[in-house]
């Protein structure tokens, strides 16, 4: 017995991970005849495609959010548990987590993948990362209390520093990113500062390669770049970040921007745990599967989604894309391949179905690679709209983006910019303790601030 | 000129802080020949009636909240700051807040109350106050975590200290949290934790004095409490909390209640600033006001709500109860009466029209001294429900409250039961390495846990 799950004589998968890949396992293991344990370090689930949205005030945290034991709770053999993995004794069938050891018969990691600073640490420490929801209440509390800020600085320097948005990376998140960032520019700060000068707010897109979305059409990468330029983004082609110094991010000429929102989509890669041997870790850490997603070397390890590189698929010899879709069916399959694997049934080897790309920047601008078109536009942004409504998990969360969307729509207001965190006691004790030691404490009346 | 906002022609009026009184005061000053600063150390007005169902994870934080600059976006003589007061300088018109000093003609303090833990280090340490939007995520995050965690650990005391649930304090808000809690129990408990007793978890409501809600009438006291309990909550009265140790709450006859969830909602006392001389504060640290609520001994200061204290109402010798009420009229009153001064107008004496209270333990359950009439049961809480309704700030916030509340009418269900905090890269980092040096980190396979 470990961790108060009692062995039946089910056999036990454990899955590493409640994202879109170990969430269809799971999903899908639903009834069947293994004893399932999910584990995963929130008690949540996330939508990550709009998570972009939470960091920009349109939507509530919770909306896109689902907990994981109400997923379950008419599932018998579906056991949750909060914690996060620590390291793999593949000789023992054990893991060891953060609430202690778990045995299985079958491991599933699907624990994706993390930002990834390229070993930066000056970049790793000021950058806001945005993948997990948490990550954007942080991006979203950061932006507005900058915005605050700005009204009160004497500094012209600072004032800028804290207007200037540097957003780096160019993919889905970064176009998208930067579209509602604009969109905050436009429709939001004049009405909501009206004593800040809203062209002194400056925002960056800097992207490596020569387009944006560089995983979509031509058509798509034009089109985009068209849409953020006429919304005032800078868009920088051909540009890297080199460092991050004295509030100024360092472009690879040379040229630096003073910002302190500062803000880093430009790549993932996926997390190291005791017990993988070296033979077992591709590039960008991933963990080399076959076409089953068996972890190689491996006769009860599987691997899928971001953290998993499959070079079997004879349409992606590099792997597949790090994105919801793979991990998506990948979870699927397993799940089939795992009932197989019971009935002593051969299993079937996975083929990724490319179901297309979208992105939106902005209200009636989206593009989108589906069915074998490339579409822009209005209708690309209605088709984006159905296509993430119909993915968000459960009925009041779909009512409740709806209606945040709904409510934007006509007024152009994105309502929840409140800067809000959760307070334990000790937290609260220890924001004070700074803000009495910080400069602007002085209470002599005759000093000038 | 100080912090950015240039004085005109026209008066200053400085309000330190957006809650009931001061929000009233600020919007009946719209487009008044003042000019209005509003200081508030955070973005966004709060109503706290309805704290306790965001501690409970029945409304989002964001549903009872509401962005200061967007409710002043169109008023021109209205400026916001978020920032915290630090000290009065009554003898040049002017106070020291967090982001420097500003000058007033008027300075009004409605900066409200705090938790009062009457001094006892252990329990302020321990215990989980309910009195801010902030706290009240801190506490349904505690909430949340206690019950991951029992099911996981395997010690049977820690087990019954993290299902336990002790309130102390029986007025509106300790009887809400305990009847919502009650329902946690009864309705989520039960299918988000199949292989957890639910009987396992008891809540305990400790009262002081002889009655729960000793501000309404006995109907509403006999009535609540008779409701509770049939609810499973046990209620005791006459029974004082000395002190908290060892994960145990010490009651007055010297029992103790283990547990690791111990909420507070049992008074209020108001902060002190430096330049408040001795002789202006009264009992409980409020600041005694005259009949205009002016600040006794000063010409130009005024006190409002929680944090004011009038004896010269006839009805209420001993000062108003600290509710969002009575601070509402001040906030009224004090509009006119300042509008009153520049045209050398008379002021107007207060008295306070107490228009009843109500509180509601769950659903079909409330109680209600309101027009006259001691009402109990579904008739009032359909009242309670449409004047708290009624109140919320934005039709937006309206809705969404009312979405929550329709879907779990009919399912039974808090659906907002995520473990959700806003991180930056910093605190990720901090709880990285606190997690890294846990006992639970033990890589050694041999090791029991």
């Amino acid at each position: 017995m470990s961790f108060n799950i009692e062995k039946t004589d089910k056999k036990r998968v454990v899955i590493i991970g409640g994202g879109f890949g170990g969430l269809r396992l799971a999903l899908d293991l639903v009834d069947s005849d293994y004893q399932v344990v999910l584990v995963d370090k929130n008690n949540y689930n996330q939508f990550q495609p709009l998570i972009y949205q939470v960091a920009t005030s349109g939507l509530y945290p919770s909306s896109i959010s689902f907990p994981f034991r109400k997923l379950f709770d008419k599932s018998k053999n579906i056991y949750f548990r909060m914690a996060e993995l620590r390291g793999v004794y593949a000789d023992k069938n054990m893991i060891q987590t953060s609430i202690g050891k778990i045995e299985y018969d079958y491991l599933v990691l699907a624990f994706g993948s993390r930002t990834n600073y390229f070993n930066n640490a000056n970049i790793e420490h000021a950058a806001m990362p945005m993948k997990f929801v948490d990550e954007s209440m942080g991006l979203r509390n950061a932006l507005l209390s900058n915005f605050e800020r700005s009204t009160t600085t004497s500094s012209q320097d600072e004032k800028e520093s804290l207007l200037n948005v540097v957003i780096v990376g160019g993919g889905p998140s970064g176009v998208e990113v930067a579209g509602a960032i604009a969109e905050m520019k436009h429709y939001v700060l004049p009405k909501d500062y009206p004593d800040l000068d809203a062209n002194m707010m400056n925002i960056f897109l800097v992207q490596a390669s020569d387009r944006l979305l560089p995983a979509m059409s031509e058509k798509a990468s034009k089109k985009s770049l068209k849409y953020l330029e006429k919304m005032g983004v800078n868009v920088m082609l051909n540009t890297h970040v080199n460092d991050y110094k004295d509030n100024k991010v360092i472009l690879g000429n040379g040229q630096t921007i003073n910002s302190k929102t500062f803000i880093w989509v430009c790549g993932v890669k996926v997390p190291t745990f005791s017990g993988i041997r070296p033979e077992q870790i591709g590039p960008g850490n991933r963990l080399l599967v076959d076409q089953y997603n068996k972890l190689l070397g491996s006769d009860n390890i599987f691997a899928i989604g971001d953290c998993a590189l499959m070079q079997s698929d004879a349409n992606f010899p590099k792997g597949h894309p790090q994105m919801a879709q793979p991990s998506i069916q990948q979870g699927a399959l397993l799940a089939k391949n795992l009932k197989a694997l019971l009935k002593d049934k051969p299993l079937k080897a996975f083929t990724y179905k490319d179901l297309g790309s979208m992105a939106t920047i902005g209200k009636n601008k989206a593009v989108a690679d589906i069915f074998g078109l490339k579409l822009t536009g209005p209708i690309a942004w209605m088709l984006w709209m159905l296509v993430h409504l119909r993915s968000i998990l459960g009925v009041k969360n779909k009512l409740s983006v709806l209606m945040d969307w709904t409510w934007s729509y006509f007024t152009y207001d994105k309502s929840n910019r409140m800067i809000l965190t959760a307070f334990t006691p000790q937290i609260m004790r220890e924001r004070e303790e700074l803000e009495r030691k910080s400069h602007w404490g002085d209470l002599d009346p005759n000093k000038n601030r």
